[in-house]
């Protein structure tokens, strides 16, 4: 048992105080696990558009004020009851959704997305009492995705933790908790584009360069990037992206243009920028016959996808997933695996890296499209 | 070789000279098979959907005279040049749609869309020469889909015929060349529900009896059967068909009724009736999570399909299917013998018989919506 099991720990977090504001180092006061809850020491922790959009929460009722992060690695510190497959000092990655092992969709082979521990946007308190776990001077700060890891300590559902293999560099493989995994996972679990495929994908910012990787890991002879902004054409190169597409160079709709340079079309497709006219686009631009298009991006709740159904008819599929379609606890400790066995290259996504103090310049960067992931070290 | 090798054939045919108005037997004359073409003696046919829309032509460009026709068993009576995968004597089904074996399309596993042969409703003639095999005073008539199967012999490309064991029944395998392996090959080749799942199958007709069939023979614990036709409940029964629900006696969407019923949705659902509100139906009826949803039947060219994107993102499935993903000669010869092991219950597809001079009372019944398939024995 750690000397703090049991025991309120005061520590750093980074407060988010309003919508919009920068965040504050604060000292606040992480209460101990409940049932079936892990206390976690965060060691490194990395920031994904999610983070963003509630901060600015420009489309939601604002909860504030709260502990936002949720793609991380750390170090187990202490479990509550109940909690059996974790222990003090193993190494995990907290994950915003989960699996409770004993729902339907748990059960089911096909699905990740658990009944129980399903992502909740709204949500700000722990699951098991409805109460924070996070206080400062005595009142509580909300949670974020039940994960709040831009804290040095932070309170975890034990089935939104993924152990992973201790020699695993957590500087690294932090950023497989959340985006990487889920463009890899629509490629490889869902697309699963054949050795010498070619394979579209809509959105070259990480997600959409994850579901690249997962495209060259499986063999595909051909990757067409689709992007608007042209800068991303470099970049896309080092992931296997060996087309470019900008939709505002052709006089007529992308579809048509990747149609033109595939043959018919191409084998997979992959979306994830949310766009509703992407969306259209990535799943006419397939080949009819075998085609398969992968929605990633999350829409706008007011978006319609539309299609002329002879599209379906002729053998296209449209598919959607949620992180890839991996389950978190089962499924994430392979991700890793893949990379240390090289088959992955993480580094890649890894354009900047911050000390906590200094985590409001990811923000920065974030908002100025600046890089990929930016690895904020919470020992720093 | 036959006596008739190599020299027209004077036969009977049942010919439609114009738009809507009961066909007519002839005396035609079939000419000899060209290259890579083979003359077939058709034993029985039956009438399905596709015959009496282009016989009613209002929705294509009219041609006539016409000899419609494409579901049916013959025999050969002789090859053309370059035919070395059939001779004189093999019994075969004709299939509106054909398998080169050498186009993209063929050589991929996922699809059945011949890029040769692929169903072409405008072609009126054979492929090699643009001429037609059938003439009646020297005037050509046209053909349908290939196939042509109200004659009592037909030309027929060879790449369109598949070859069956010769001790199956001429006159119950006839069906499985068009209708009933659609349906049957949606549920088995694209929906592929699991043992113990539930489906839902759009429309009660042939085809979508047939889907049920197919979910029958998967092991499905319950079968959903959708339709306005309140009386198709009964016979539907004989096809595993376990609930029956009629969108008439709702005053909600059906995909919530079907929800409610099934705990959050069905595992696989089959839509057979080509209209757009139950395309959408169908696809919005599976359970999020692993839900897939197949559209079989033939919509309007105007149609568009509309859902909200959050319906694929929740990680449900739309496919299409054409022929129910049969490739003609590589697995026609396979659901034949499904049929001759007793997995498959053809007969209970088979509510009518009729001498082919009789052939314009299956016409009525089709019309009229009585049973669902007439068989018109050619020797009669």
């Amino acid at each position: 048992m750690a000397a703090t099991a049991g025991r309120v720990i005061p520590c750093k977090a980074a407060v988010a105080w309003e919508a919009g504001k920068p965040l504050v180092i604060e000292r606040v006061e992480v209460a101990p696990p409940q049932a079936m809850e892990v206390r976690v020491k965060i060691k490194y922790t990395s920031l994904c558009h999610t983070d963003l959009y509630f901060w600015e929460a420009k489309g939601q009722n604002p909860l504030f004020p709260r502990i936002f992060g949720h793609e991380a690695a750390g170090i187990v510190e202490s479990v509550g009851e109940g909690v059996t497959d974790l222990k003090k000092g193993d190494h995990v990655l907290p994950v915003f959704t989960g699996e409770c092992k004993e729902c339907a969709h748990c059960k089911s082979e096909e699905s990740n997305m658990c009944d129980l521990l399903r992502i909740n946007t709204d949500r700000g308190v722990m699951l098991s009492d409805g109460n924070a776990r996070f206080f400062k001077n005595g009142s509580p700060i909300y949670h974020f995705l039940g994960t709040s890891t831009f804290s040095e300590y932070t309170v975890i559902h034990s089935g939104c933790l993924a152990k992973i293999d201790p020699s695993a560099p957590l500087d690294k493989v932090c950023v497989l908790s959340c985006g990487i995994s889920t463009g890899l996972g629509a490629t490889l679990n869902v697309a699963k584009p054949k050795k010498g495929s070619t394979v579209a994908v809509f959105g070259l910012g990480a997600v959409g360069l994850a579901a690249a990787e997962g495209a060259r890991i499986a063999g595909a002879s051909r990757i067409i990037g689709v992007d608007l902004n042209p800068n991303r054409f470099s970049e896309a190169k080092k992931f296997g992206v060996t087309d470019f597409v900008n939709p505002k160079d052709h006089g007529k709709p992308v579809q048509e243009v990747i149609a033109e340079m595939t043959n018919g079309g191409v084998d997979r497709s992959i979306e994830c920028t949310g766009n509703i006219n992407a969306m259209i686009s990535a799943f006419e631009c397939v080949h009819d016959g075998w085609g398969v298009a992968v929605l990633v991006g999350v829409p706008s709740k007011d978006d319609s996808f539309k299609t002329k159904p002879i599209n379906f008819l002729n053998e296209r599929t449209l598919k959607g997933t949620f992180f890839g379609n991996y389950k978190p606890r089962t499924d994430l400790p392979k991700v890793v695996d893949m990379y240390m066995k090289k088959q992955l290259e993480v580094e890649k996504f890894i354009t900047h890296r911050l000390p906590f103090s200094d985590i409001n310049k990811a923000f920065d960067y974030m908002i100025n499209g600046e890089g990929l992931r930016c690895i904020i070290s919470l020992d720093e």
